[in-house]
């Protein structure tokens, strides 16, 4: 009997936003794998950290940081491999992955080395997508809106048109594109429907208006969401804030 | 002293995907309220069923089904009173939620009646779209994808417009449409690459390839997730179904 292969979403970084399933899983498989720098903690771990136990077999899968973050290919064979050694010999593996597995995630390249020889579980996790929309307290998306998802490294042009067209946005993998996206939204007049996040869940998380944001470069672990209607932003945050977004 | 009111996301269906946080919150308050049709059992309160005690009071929101799913704002109106009687004798109030609360769904209507009087909080929950790429064993979205969510109700042209303009598409709120949706996905020569999914993570869950679905109509809770990269589907699923979808 082989072992199972366990891709369990752990969510956007507080560890009590793990499911009780992924909780489960995760304090009963033997072996567990992720993503980690080449320096510097793995989030996926840090997530995790509170429920692992020293009986458990760790397996971090080095990725060096790149700034697209599409890491080589070779780096998921070795991975998957190592992996398969494990599996053969009868154990679960748990993969954990930031926010859900399929949404924007690695998973997919160990799911495709994988899940044809061993039996394979995708656990879905509370996407930073969510969390973020919940922390700013205004809809991601709501009666028929078009939402739509745009990593931050497309061009102005098509930014532009597709935010246009949409009633939610939500624009991910920021980074050194921030600056840039953000004067875009200035210059679509839709910089007072925007929010920011950063972190979120978290302990250090920044919610704010995009208005309010001093920096121009954000973290990787950040979004930015439009959302057209016409919901104020949660009232705590604008009397913190004290800003005139609502 | 108030009470405090929860927004609580409950995940898609499964009991054992509500986050440990949900679990949490949904245990320790003293009133639990729900949205119910006007026949047959409340959605939410099926999923948090199994932690629901006698000592909680249970305030069923009724919301008579209607077509397009937009119900009259009274009914919000009055269910915002029910809650702050509550709110105001100090007892904390959880709204259970299907999925995710600011992910297209109704919370948002209590929310903005009452979060400027009250201290609330948003627990983000797994939405269905994640869960439904992960019962599928295909990515959502991945690398630099668009990834656009389309209520069903848009128009054909709409529709079509948007499907071939992004790499990833979830089409929800199928219902009556979906006869309509399944057509236009195949005049756009994309069916091989579409997933459904019904009432995903229950017992009674449907996954399979878009072209295997025999019905012409579809639930409410269910959606069809497009994916125009090439990985192929969850070699369980492709295997049970014998399908030439891979």
């Amino acid at each position: 009997m082989t072992g199972k292969l366990y891709g369990l979403g752990l969510g956007p970084g507080d560890p009590e936003l793990l499911t009780l399933k992924a909780h489960r899983i995760l304090t009963s498989c033997p072996v567990v794998a992720y993503p980690a720098p080449d320096t510097g903690p793995s989030f996926a771990r840090q997530i995790a950290a509170p429920y692992l136990t020293a009986a458990q077999l760790e397996v971090p899968i080095i990725v060096p940081m790149r700034v697209e973050r599409f890491p080589a290919q070779d780096i998921y064979t070795k991975a998957a491999e190592t992996l398969s050694h494990h599996l053969d010999a009868g154990s679960d593996v748990a993969v954990l992955c930031e926010g859900d597995p399929f949404f924007y995630g690695s998973f997919m390249y160990l799911f495709e080395r994988l899940a044809d020889r061993y039996p394979t579980e995708i656990v879905p996790g509370v996407s930073s997508m969510m969390a973020a929309a919940a922390g700013l307290g205004r809809p991601l998306a709501a009666r028929n809106d078009v939402l739509t998802v745009l990593p931050g490294p497309l061009s102005d042009q098509e930014l532009a048109a597709r935010i246009e067209a949409s009633g939610a946005v939500a624009i991910i993998k920021l980074g050194r594109h921030f600056a840039r996206i953000r004067a875009l939204i200035e210059s679509l007049g839709l910089t007072a429907q925007a929010g920011y996040a950063e972190r979120v869940s978290l302990a250090e998380q920044k919610l704010t208006p995009l208005a309010d944001v001093a920096e121009d470069t954000a973290p990787y672990f950040s979004m930015i969401l439009i959302y057209k209607g016409d919901e104020r932003w949660h009232p705590a945050l604008a009397k913190k804030l004290g800003s005139g977004a609502a």
